[in-house]
């Protein structure tokens, strides 16, 4: 049996194109799940190595549902991230010219994203929502539609053409998705590195959340998401997920998280992994003082002054 | 013609109910609108004097929807808010007895707060979605479902019966609804008030963040929400809702704002407004320098100092 | 009877000379003092309009009198500053060569500048220390040493030549001095300011001198001197003196100020004035959203904010 | 031979008395050096075992001839303080009445301490300066003055007698010794000690002082003692002398270290020692967050989350 990666279902989506980007996903079963916690607890009770769902994107932000099942229950890590940008094909039946098409259908999340090309080009088409874009190319399959919105991919798969590709209001639409394991050792540091926490505040007092954020600061680490979710504890009680720059063996990034440990009522450790679509070469060096050879020489110089050796 | 008040319907939900408890609805027609977008929209074109919509609740935190509405577009303002329990009543027709229910409806929102009553009661219920929780009364009162999950109040409405009540899985579920109108003259303060805003960083760089929440923590000003937004300018990019405690015509919040306007690329005042559930007897005084007195009386030294009268 | 500045004398001291670059001294009677206190006395009490000290060399940093003068007593103000740089010259009567010279005298706070100059070239000389440079070049004259280490400019008045000018050993030897007078509407900001001010802390704990200075840096401000002065309640109680860069009139400058009035024991302003050695055109301009523009800006947004209209 | 302590002489000056409550100074010898150069200096060329000097007083604040010679030259470390009350008393020849002084001397550091008591008691006597205090003692002894302010211990070496004890103006007018030494291993922490350091800036920013002070701050470091001294690189330069509560073995006073170390251009590590006149047990516990076990705690967690092992 092989090892398998479960998935934010159905087949044909986009987070099935994110996973397939993946080297490692051609050697495992790709298996899709009707929701993020199915795929989640699939790697908590050990039916699959990993999941891989979607975390962020550029309209919703922080995807909260997958958040949530990082935030509670069994820790589980990321272990890599892919970016994908989002654009849309309208898939229809062969022969379908733009001018027959009256009903259209898609997930309602692209909605937003499809919105300003359906006021110029279609606008009496009736708008209809699906359960998944692979859904709506279904339908449109069955005849139920005349047009999905739906990733250029999914044409073959339900015998449509695309009328249209590259169909995006925003631009610079990306979703970012995870692939996530139960907890061992973070791949190597690769240059350009990303590591995911989650904070608890000990205290709600004024400058509380300042300081947590201090601990990144002062050390010249930059952040990338932060985004609070309710703890469960009542109305206005929230933690932070937050994603900073680096990995959690550069120096820089593993005193950070000690101060926080001290700090915080409590941190989860999500995972540090390469970050996608940044190479190396093009990550900042660390700002002055901040080098993993800075914390070394100072570390190294306490020691001494500890035994008086200067 | 009466002034009018849009809120998010259907009637009957929690956000009526919520509604009702402002002794300024009594005055006004409602007018429940299809979505926040709607209300907030016949808000900003006049048709109606403001809107009433859920902006956080103790499961989602901030209400993305309300949230980017009020982030983007024309500018609104918050003018008052209402803090509501959310517990549920399994409405049923007369008659009905617990065992007779196989089948149960409520909005998607509702099953977290009810899952494990569920499961305890009627571990072999199918669930299935409704577009509301008044719909899915409603849906029950055709006799297409055995039982809904709803408010209490909603019985009535559906000539339908409790046959129990006070279901919630989470102590302390709370929604938070505000009421937005156009901008004018925040109402006076309160002596326990919360300012609401939005923040654009002007760059990203290690600190950005924690200088700009440094503006109240140095003024003594506790955060009550931090939810970051998109901006629409590609995944990563962010804006800050925030709540903070005090009124803008508190000295220390006013200057804060007056910081924080000056280091952020733009800043968006959405009110200064009583809260909900906060006597004035309850609120800490202001911490030693921070009240309007302090600021006063620092003030004037500086202007006398200007003038080299000391 | 001429308006008069009392200075530190005796006459024909670096201190003399200094005061005599500044324009006004060319109208003003000029007195010598014996100390600075009686100095600072003669302003105090109305017998001199002004008194000019030295404030800061660059040997012993803050000089402790005149910052103590300024810190306690009756409040007084800076109007002007003028720096020096510190060489001497071998003064001796005519005819006298170098290798007539067998004793040699000074003011003690002379030796560390002329210390490697007279191992050198009079490893042999004799040094002993007379009340000031000027005094030990009247020794001089009177035949008691053979050669005084003074300023070239004391030659003339004591009938004696120079064998050497230039002589120091540190480079960059300067003395700071100010010239002080009554509380009085500050001269006009140059573009090239500098304001003083004395703070006292409210309670000492951890972070409670960095949050001081915050005020200061989250406006941009740098400081130029921060001199920790006894403030006579027992050892380990300090205020400290700080120059910071700016005019009170400058808005950056002014909310520094009240954001210290706020959190301080106490606060006493010094004085703003214009640099010396530093052309408006020099200077760095503030950094971005601490201009005046963007402090005006800020204020007026508040102020309409607070107004609704917006 | 026996080890032999330097200390600022001459004998029978309050800096003697000091030395003689540290225990070990039993067992040394005591040699009275000229200048606080001289005692440093035969430590570092190994002629003394170690020095003991002034280093803070409650009316001069840092005694800075002691601190530029700790802050340059040959690294030496401080091993003990030593706090001592400084009240006058009035040496007399035997049989000399109150009303048969006319003169009357003491060092000029004596002066502010017993001015108003001058002039109350002796409104018409007149004042000349000694050498030292034991000096003048010595001269009243020899006939020159009338009466000498001193130690009360120096009556008896000199052969006079106290005509009135415990004279002071200030209140709580202390004197702050230490015993300094080469460098070598500091002595175990007590429970009540202090940690001194010089830090050279690297750069001169807005903020740039109050990021070195919160590398205390942020870890609840008390400060004791903050004096600017020049760096010799012209006016306006400055280093940084810190007292900071508690011990370089402590987790959080050697991770302070370790941050200054590595923003500062440089620092100099005087040593960690016991507090005068501080029981361990008056002594606040660390911050929440800041004990050695949090310390622990913390950097196990990040140990473990880099193994993967949580």
């Amino acid at each position: 049996m092989p090892a398998s990666y479960a998935y934010l279902g159905p087949e044909g989506t986009f987070t099935e194109v994110a996973l397939r980007t993946l080297p490692e996903a051609a050697t495992r079963e790709l298996i899709p799940y009707v929701s993020v916690q199915s795929a989640l607890d699939a790697v908590r009770n050990g039916e699959a190595e990993a999941a891989f769902v979607p975390i962020e994107n550029s309209v919703e932000g922080g995807i909260t549902t997958t958040l949530d099942e990082l935030v509670a229950g069994r820790p589980l890590m990321i272990y890599r991230e892919v970016l994908l940008s989002i654009t849309f094909a309208l898939l229809v039946r062969p022969g379908t010219k733009l001018s027959d098409v009256k009903t259209v259908t898609a997930h309602p999340a692209a909605q937003p994203q499809v919105r300003n090309w359906l006021k110029t080009h279609l606008p009496d088409a009736v708008w209809e929502s699906a359960a998944s874009n692979a859904d709506g190319a279904r339908l449109v399959q069955e005849g139920r539609y005349d047009a999905a919105f739906a990733g250029e991919f999914a044409a073959a798969r339900y015998g449509l053409e695309a009328l249209e590709t590259e169909i995006h209001d925003a631009e610079n639409a990306q979703t970012r998705f995870v692939l996530v394991g139960r907890p061992a050792r973070p791949a190597a540091p690769t240059g350009a590195d990303k590591t995911s926490v989650v904070l608890w505040q000990r205290d709600d007092h004024p400058g509380a959340l300042r300081d947590l954020l201090g601990e990144f600061a002062s050390r010249g680490i930059n952040l990338m998401l932060l985004q609070s979710r309710p703890t469960g504890a009542g109305i206005g009680n929230y933690c932070f997920c937050i994603d900073a720059e680096g990995h959690i063996s550069d120096r820089r990034v593993a005193e950070a998280l000690m101060g926080l440990k001290r700090i915080c009522l409590q941190v989860r450790f999500l995972g540090s992994y390469p970050r996608a679509g940044v190479e190396p070469a093009d990550v900042l060096p660390p700002r002055q003082g901040t080098s993993d050879e800075a914390f070394t020489e100072a570390s190294d110089w306490v020691a001494r002054c500890q035994d008086g050796r200067f």
